[in-house]
């Protein structure tokens, strides 16, 4: 069973802080996921993401469907199990990395054919397979498969996919199973806030846990990306929780914070991480740059990670010159702290009924 | 200052227990000492260090020469605060990977010549800077310039090799600064026991804080291995710490403690991790293995590591496969625990007087 509460709104924006229990524990939200691909934070564990503070991470069925297996991951008591992480799971359907991984990815009325990029094994995931397959995995909230439509869509392909995509939600939610954990609508309709504002109508009359805004943050522009998620959880519920599907960096998730987003995932903090990139109070840093080869400050003076607080810029710099794995690790610590500080900030300054105060100095900060 | 002593003697073979103290701290003999490179265990953080009981690590000099340079390491301190590993560290003199990685490598009378394998930069290696490097990365033991004899050797290269190695120890020891760290000597002399045992002799003239045996397991059979580290430390004065490195196997381990060796050094349970291959009681196992995909149960039930305590074979099978950097780290932490924990039992059977019997019981427990 999954409830949410929102426990403070925002009287100058739509934003607004709120919990999320599922029967894996709360979130406080608004929460950032850190994405476990297959079923790890890349290069972390859960000790490690409980130092952070992580309560709730997102994991990738496309992957964990092709390997170990579903069924593999059932038999082993669900990933929660599998990996040793306590807390809250999402798990998207798989719909949008069949299109960017896979091979000869087609989409049908009856779902999506593909090849697996691993073996090249030709297989289908309709909608109700996509459930199963997360029913399987056993996270706590579970996406229906849609269309994230590609950017830029003409009018008349992004209304066909989105008119596709909630026929696929008609039958995802009549393929429901009783006693299942939450399962989230997903909201498309590209660039046109028109589209947007229908699809989540009609998202909503179909009825689920909570909804996300999909097909954002697809090379669209920052303007765009804000004023689609705006249109979409415009004509959302406010009891339900509200999933910002990829997206994105620290600027987006105060945008979208402000818009009435609850939850974010993105691989951003942690795959910059690994190409040596880290997140700052008011920017980014490359670690590569020659200017950090004997630098023994820590990457942020202001961050009281367990990166910064023992080793040097230079320390890890090295390691990311060398290839060495505890770079991406360090990192990978680094850049998620960021986040979760980050999101502590926002929930805090919503709680004391700053947010926009704190909108504004963020915005200064980052100019 | 580096201080050892033998506190308990094993009565039926040259075994023997001790305490080797730096200024870092305190090492527990006969002990492993984990490789890292180039300035970590491949993998691991200082707390996972502390966390498996490591007391001491070796660092290879011939890395960090090349990147990040010794000089850019003093400048941030030393090799301890660098990586935030608070324990004893030894360096090799570099001339073993000069030797086995560089491009054009030439052995001459002055030392080494060699092109950097990173940028192809001409370089040398005189015995007198192989020391300088090491002091500046602030290593608590430090090894003299060697030449690892290659198996097989002619006798007669052998002994011109060892003559060579005994002209760069008088320089080294010539060389040494007032109150630097310690600095060992190394028996060389291939797979001959008469020069074995003058290397040794002749080694100890010239006078050193302890004494390795290098040149083995390079290809010799465990036969010559262990004759070759008996006919070494046979000549070595008992007062003295002894180092035999690059070796081993547990039951290298297990063997050359019987000979008389306190400290040992290996890649092995590292990079065996990282390919898969994990250490358990009685022998390996190869997590890559297809039985293991759904095996619920630990790498080993016998066995007390964090790894184990949490994880399947299944999920770090999984990790493996999807080339997952924990799996590497979780592997690592494994296959170290095991080193340690036979360390552990080693020290405690010799405490007991009850080494024959250990060893004895580990022949027959990996037969």
């Amino acid at each position: 069973m999954v409830t949410f509460e929102v426990t403070t709104a925002d009287s100058g924006s739509r934003a607004r802080r709120g919990r999320l229990t599922t029967s894996h524990g709360a979130v406080e939200t608004p929460a950032f996921f850190p994405v476990g691909t297959q079923a790890t934070v890349k290069s972390l564990d859960p000790t490690d993401l409980a130092a952070l503070g992580v309560q709730g991470i997102l994991c990738n069925s496309y992957h964990l469907v092709l390997r170990p297996g579903s069924s593999t991951v059932r038999e082993l008591g669900g990933l929660h199990r599998f990996m040793g992480f306590p807390g809250t799971i999402i798990t998207d359907s798989g719909g949008f990395q069949v299109m960017s991984l896979s091979e000869l990815a087609k989409i049908q009325e009856m779902g999506v054919r593909f090849r697996s990029h691993l073996d090249g094994a030709a297989l289908e995931l309709p909608p109700e397979s996509a459930l199963d397959h997360q029913r399987d995995l056993g996270s706590d909230i579970r996406m229906v498969l849609d269309e994230c439509t590609p950017y830029p869509s003409s009018r008349g392909y992004a209304r066909e996919s989105m008119e596709r995509t909630l026929r696929w939600a008609a039958r995802s939610a009549h393929a429901r199973r009783e006693g299942d954990a939450a399962v989230f609508g997903i909201v498309q309709g590209s660039t046109y806030s028109d589209l947007r504002a229908e699809s989540a109508r009609r998202t909503v009359e179909i009825g689920f846990d909570g909804y996300a805004v999909g097909g954002v943050s697809v090379g669209e522009t920052k303007a765009l990306l804000y004023d689609m998620v705006e249109a979409s959880t415009a004509e959302l519920p406010v009891d339900r929780p509200r999933y910002v599907m990829g997206v994105g960096s620290p600027g987006d998730l105060v945008e979208c914070v402000a818009r009435g987003a609850d939850i974010f995932d993105c691989v951003m903090p942690t795959r910059n991480a690994r190409n040596g990139t880290a997140f700052v109070r008011g920017g980014k840093l490359s670690l590569r740059n020659a200017a950090h080869r004997a630098d023994p400050g820590p990457i942020d003076p202001e961050c009281g990670c367990s990166t910064c607080d023992r080793f040097s810029r230079a320390y890890v710099r090295h390691l990311l010159q060398a290839n060495e794995i505890l770079g991406a690790k360090l990192m990978t610590i680094h850049n998620l702290y960021h986040y979760m500080e980050l999101m502590r900030r926002i929930r805090d300054a919503l709680s004391r009924g700053k947010f926009g105060e704190f909108r504004r100095s963020f915005v200064e900060a980052t100019a």
